[in-house]
């Protein structure tokens, strides 16, 4: 990018922060942190360390120092691009982004990470709403190509995506606000009918997960939904998809479960997802995700666009 | 296994059964097709003959005899193993499973690829309904793991289970029949809010596709969506996930579309495809699909179980 960001500030310091912190200096970008919490600096520096090994296996070896302060001043000076991650709370994020906001000479551009909430409720505090953006990431964001940007000025849209870009992300503008953005609601959508499935005994949660990632959701690392029911329709694609089997799409949607989420739901998806982890710790299956994401990454690369 | 099938026979020669077809062969299996149409013959060959050289790149370079016949009885004399993929009608399926329950000795199991329609059902003319399962692949099924298996007599559904392990599939085993068996009902809830999103003008077709397979589809790949929330959950896991983003899941689930696939909608989703197939045919769309997945199949076995 022509003006690539020579500092990056990573408010909150958790493990989102750190993986946003990783993927900046494995490509060469200087990063500072900045957690209210002293304690937070051991875990935050130890989580930088393996997402930079990881990142290093893409042949991403930048070496971006990478600095930790419980000062937010000091934190933000000189950087061009601030992604905050701070707790997921209305009233927390909007006084955190106002901060900020009066902190940073106003050419800098202001991200929010946030997965659950709207950018016209956090900006309503700035004096400068227009410089802040959602670009929210999915988890571990080193590894996973996806930020959703919502943001309210054209210009400040294209410098974040354009930044997200030159980190190696694969950025996604949404016309408009909405909860959940795209990627959670599908997911959402989803799941709702994962656990319907599990509600009426169906299948194991093991299975039910089998179900999906030994199908649909392996194609789905390649093609998203639309593309897919096109290879789907035969010589007609998608508009021979939707006139012989939209209806019947349709009656499926009808036939989609509402389940609830109560104490015997819950109590079963636990149980089939212990049955399923089969004593592996979550550090374990994680570490198993991030290895099976870098074979992905590089598996992906290798196929013509 | 054990008591490896020694023939396989499929009735319907469309695309599935050729992918099936060369499944079996590369396994090592014969193969002996039926269609009733005599032209269908050349074109059911070439694909065999496709797909064999892509299961060849995953290492499996069986030699099954294949053969083409436009006689029922011919075809399946022999078979221990019938995999039906005949039209998605159901007078049409039931007729034709029960001509080759007529034709068959019991001992041989009866599978039927069928995608829409329930066991019940179509098995409703045969006499030995206990000897018919549905097996639901998915497309290509030479490529995508997923065997999804309704049966009424549990010996029966194990023995089919294990013919398809030892084809190298991953089955999973439905409690009782739905339509839309697991995996379809996840893509389909899926694909309302797709389309709700498209509908609403949150973003472009290309753009949905591009959030799903750069974000939870490619996690997708390798984990089903109750393991992803597992570690969506910290160090709770999934109970810690339940207790306290549950609550916000069931808010999103109201907050989801009921959209229609009204003409105006179906001209956005077939304007924003063509957009994002870019002028590319459908013939080159599946080619860099089967590409992808060969190289994703590929990088899976290099990630520890």
């Amino acid at each position: 990018m022509k003006d690539m960001v020579q500092k990056l500030a990573i408010v909150g310091a958790g493990m989102i922060g750190a993986s946003w912190a990783a993927l900046g200096s494995a490509h060469g970008v200087a990063v500072s942190a900045y957690d209210p919490n002293p304690e937070a600096e051991a875990r935050f520096l130890s989580h930088v360390e393996r997402a930079r090994t990881q990142l290093a296996e893409l042949g991403l070896t930048g070496d971006g120092a990478v600095s930790f302060s419980t000062d937010l001043a000091a934190a933000l000076d000189g950087a061009g691009f601030v992604q905050e991650n701070g707790p997921e709370n209305e009233a927390v994020k909007r006084r955190l982004l106002a901060e900020i906001d009066a902190l940073l000479p106003p050419g800098a551009i202001i991200a929010s990470s946030t997965s659950a909430l709207v950018r016209s409720a956090i900006v309503a505090d700035c004096e400068r709403p227009e410089r802040i953006v959602v670009a929210h990431p999915f988890n571990p964001p080193h590894l996973v190509p996806l930020v959703e940007i919502v943001g309210a000025d054209v210009e400040v849209v294209a410098r974040a995506a354009d930044f997200y870009r030159a980190l190696g992300r694969r950025p996604v503008v949404l016309n408009r606000e909405m909860p959940g953005h795209i990627a959670n609601r599908l997911a959402s959508a989803l799941y709702r009918e994962a656990v319907h499935l599990v509600e009426q005994g169906v299948a194991s949660v093991a299975d039910i997960d089998a179900a999906l990632c030994n199908g649909p959701g392996l194609r789905w690392a390649l093609m998203g939904p639309h593309m897919t029911y096109h290879l789907g329709g035969g010589e007609g694609g998608i508009s021979g998809y939707l006139a012989h089997l939209g209806p019947s799409q349709v009656r499926r949607w009808q036939s989609l479960g509402n389940p609830s989420l109560d104490a015997e739901v819950q109590a079963k998806i636990v149980a089939g997802v212990a049955e399923e982890a089969g004593g592996r710790s979550i550090a374990e299956l994680e570490l198993r995700r991030d290895e099976g994401l870098l074979a992905l990454l590089k598996a992906r690369t290798l196929v013509s666009d």
